[in-house]
């Protein structure tokens, strides 16, 4: 029985001798530093509760849509992997066919998460493939029902010091309350503002949402306005409850400035059911320039994640819903699009516009020349697919010769996976310390230069861009 | 005289010290394996006949159109290069224009590949630079008079198992049935199904074709009827022949499903010479809806080639036809363009379907997250323009992370230069050791699975997905 | 105070010590070659009459766009950083700020251009973070008043061969003419002519352009046909005064061939103020074919540099003109729309045609395989974002494969940043060093070969390229 991969000091940095040398010791300035993570997918009520995690497969598998999707493409049906599913399986099956699958995973960044957290968290001892798949199951659920297993102690066990979670306008935020009135929690657990439901007139909840988000908290006021009321009105409740961003799921980056009479009649057609598809991306595109506007008046960082094609598989949306591993990314265009709300809040002061992609050739050619003129704009770290080793190598390579290293995000794990934390931000560090290594073998950049930067890199971008 | 760089062992392996060491080792592990080739365009005849091959110009330059683009771009008229042009010169004066062009071809794939068969093939024992143009042309006319020099000892002597051709769906494939059934013979030559002029309507002599289909195949049936009950026949006739794959070299990766009706009035739009462009892009993107339809009852695994302009210069395609060195690549889009032919069939049973792109960029955007989902789909190998030592090795780590290694076709060498083949699977067979070996080095793949590994890219995945 | 980065011999160079080793080697081939710059904004004037260079940050900070932009991302107002702004600073203060923002430099490509300036060219003999920005004002304000840092003489000592300069149609030239008449002068400083503001209907001159051009240059005649004699009448006065070439900023690469009628139409309605967009992009793609006739006639080399939006931050335009950092590429498309032109000339006897590109996904993609076929196409060299180290080892990996060696234009340094330009050109041979010496390592290319491609590169191709 080998030592894991997972263990390996020198995991993710350069083969060449020289450089790997100096990667080592910028690795070293920062491998210890807290995880700031100020996007993901974490639901605080999990931290709240200290609620204790659930079997393996419940816990690893089933809600992963980064493992889940790639047992799939190998042949298994989705109902065979859930554990929310009609006909599905004891979570030993899932496992089972987990560990079968688990060859599949090499060179993925998902399997080196999870290799990560098997050696880390787990403490397996071995690869999953050479152990029987009972005795991965049995140890990791005895690991889980100890008592340091809890979210809590994992929290400080994994030295995490901000964690947002995204949560709907008209949550009441009750745990993220609770939480940082605790004194026995020295956490920061944050909530982020994610309004897509109340923006997007396409979302099947859409009208049904405005409803309750008027009634809420419209002040009293109806249609638009009373809309566009609340919807300050529980950016505001998100401030005060410690929140720091507002982060959009849009499907392109449009953006467009109607004047209050045209916004309204097309939120009026759309409340109406009457909207064409052409009114739905104005009116979407319309509230992305409402949400710079208000980010300028109430200080939330504006975040924008678009260019997935959500749910790109019918029958399988249908069966098993969202996030199932099928949304499927496209190209977008930032340079056209974004332009609108530019104009108006590019230089506004203390706005920060995150923008995020799925499609790599904006880096280098939209990205980098925007957060390199426009204050407010900052690159968004390589994002789901691209949250990857060589991926963001390629990220830093696409940016930096254009924006530095002070215009981008600093990293974000965006995960529902909440042991994974640790090994995605490990992993970052590595690839930032890798990265820097090369300029310094290469002499773009002194050793000395490096060290301040890849702690700017690590851990000043993500609390000066996010405002923590 | 100095000896070839294509005699050195560490062609093409990583320049660090122990990288390059991993992957000579992973590199053992499968340079003597025998060559598989799903898709290429050698004749069939001409190994059943074991036609010699002609002198040098007419082997090795004139039909190769990789060789011939690059001699015109430097300034040489195209009438100069092509054996079968009006003006045409004599081979051994189009081989001087080759030799004196050679120097152009320094660092492309081309050039490495002729560099390997001078070497590896017909012995030069020099660079072509080092030889006078009458001396290089003597010695590989030698050679090609030899018995040892026929297309069945060389089949042999390639040690090739699998060589799929690629065939107009009304031919009567004897050559195939010839070779399954000659003793004589060990090797395997399958057809490939590629209905392109029937499937196009914008194609000269689809309207002609159709009427041959129809009547050839149709069952007696007329019309669409008998156009779709045609197609099903020739692709059975076909499966009986050996075929395991049939190709579609469409403009884009459009898909659209119609109903009968609608389908049927297009067909006789296009039949009465009425269809308009719009119309035209509908008919094929059904038509590739019905392929798909057809490969999941007949098992064809079905390959998309899009995304190249045919004959983008007039004068040239008027004077010499096509496949002349210009058709040019343009972006596409596949996440929104395949995603009517997945709804219905991405999760059919057996059906694989791969997808090729000249265009880079969806490599990590659309084709490794569709491959990472849908059981159906593989990444189609880098082609073309893309199938070279840099582009192969951007190609792997643009789809690995996020997709794995066994979610990909394996190589591809889709060539009519028979006597390139062994060159051209050395190369991705050096770029896979490449790859796998910095994985190791990096501490991403345990040697021991990087072993595995290769064995599986280079062997297993074209077996798997080409149903062989 | 440690020795500057920018001293090192290795810099830039790679890190595995095989490989820099061989690209040490190259690089002394061409370390010593003269420049020779066939695009860029230098001001001829400023060479004739040997105008003095202003204050530090009048020469380094204001009129570099690449410069004020990365500062300007940081918050500092445009207005803060210009010269020529109503509320600027004196220039000692827009020197601190500059000073202050330095950091911010860090893995740039202006960050290694100004670094080896201040090392090379001003001596500062520390970073400049290592010294208070008055005495780094004052170190090269002392050395600009210098007789030796007059233009004429660094141009001496810049070992610059030939330079091109970008000049309005209209131009007398007469500095030019100046340069080359006097004995004492032995560089060559060439005009380009520029045409955008002639041929771009959007442009807010075009109107007041085209009737000075017709007068002054039309031979009498009015309408489209004095306007189209006056354009071939310019042309042959810039090539009589030295011209090589005629560069085209436009928005897209469109290409349009219309007969005269219409495109005499076109302009009468474009005269009268009545183009619409549609109108407007015709014309403009109209008049790109029409340049490569007028190039095939006369011998200029016709360069494109598309894909830029221009002043995308309106307020900023408003207040401080063009050129202010705010100019954003996005995607093109070479493929379709170049076409109609190469129709026509592609091939035609002696039109050299280069086509540049701020989207990288177009090099390998469309602009290697069209100049791997066109004889008269060449690709540009990576432009603006793109001249940097690790932008142009990937252009080099994108084409070379495809193109070779032959087939690009040599490096443009594009500056009006006189005091950068062999800073400029030094990374450039360090980086075509750096991609030659892996080929070399990994056994692609002999290191024979190599020392010529170096010089072909680097000497050849803009001599050969550019008509030199």
């Amino acid at each position: 029985m080998s030592q894991s991969i997972a263990a390996h000091p020198d995991r993710l940095l350069p083969a060449d001798p020289g450089t790997r040398s100096i990667a080592r010791s910028l690795l070293e300035r920062v491998q210890d530093l807290p995880i700031i993570s100020p996007h993901g997918h974490v639901d605080a009520a999990v931290i709240e509760q200290n609620t204790p995690f659930p079997d393996p497969a419940a816990l690893l598998v089933s809600p992963d849509h980064y493992v889940t999707r790639l047992i799939h493409a190998n042949g298994v049906p989705m109902d065979q992997l859930l554990t929310g599913a009609a006909s599905a399986p004891e979570s030993r099956e899932i496992w089972r066919q987990f560990v079968q699958a688990w060859p599949l995973f090499e060179g993925t960044a998902s399997g080196y998460w999870l290799r990560t957290q098997f050696n880390d968290v787990f403490k397996l001892g071995a690869d999953l493939s050479e152990m029987p798949s009972d005795a991965s199951y049995d140890a990791i659920a005895a690991k889980l029902v100890e008592p340091d297993f809890r979210p809590r102690q994992l929290f400080k066990d994994f030295n995490i010091e901000v964690l947002a979670t995204t949560d709907d306008p008209l949550d009441n935020l009750a745990s993220h309350k609770a939480l940082s009135e605790d004194p026995s929690f020295n956490g920061r657990v944050l909530p982020t503002f994610r309004p897509d439901a109340y923006l997007n007139v396409a979302h099947p909840q859409w009208s049904s949402n405005v409803d309750r988000l008027i009634e809420t908290a419209g002040d009293g006021a109806a249609g638009y306005a009373g809309y566009i009321a609340a919807l300050e009105n529980r950016r505001r409740y998100f401030v005060e409850h410690g929140a720091v961003s507002a982060d959009h799921g849009v499907r392109t980056p449009a953006t467009l400035k109607l004047d209050a009479g045209d916004a309204e009649a097309l939120f009026e057609k759309a409340r109406a059911g009457k909207a064409t598809a052409a009114d739905r991306d104005a009116f979407e595109a319309h509230m992305m320039y409402q949400m710079a506007r208000m980010s300028v008046a109430d200080g939330l960082v504006m975040t924008i994640h678009p260019g997935s094609y959500r749910n790109h598989h019918g029958p399988t949306f249908e069966s098993f819903g969202a996030d199932t591993g099928h949304d499927i990314p496209f190209a977008v265009n930032y340079t056209e699009a974004i332009r609108p709300l530019l104009q108006d809040f590019g230089t506004a002061k203390d706005f920060h516009l995150v923008l995020f992609t799925l499609d790599e050739t904006v880096f280098s050619r939209e990205l980098a020349p925007l957060a390199g003129f426009y204050p407010s704009v900052y690159i968004g770290a390589p994002w789901w697919f691209l949250d990857a080793p060589d991926a963001m190598l390629r990220f830093r390579s696409a940016v930096t010769e254009t924006a530095g290293f002070s215009r981008s995000s600093g990293f974000i794990d965006d995960t529902r996976a909440f042991c994974s934390i640790p090994a995605r931000h490990d992993a970052s560090r590595r690839i930032e310390a890798s990265f820097l290594a090369r300029l310094v073998a290469e002499h773009r950049v002194t050793e000395d230069r490096a060290h301040e930067l890849i702690l700017d890199v690590v851990d000043s971008s993500p609390r000066r861009v996010f405002k923590l």
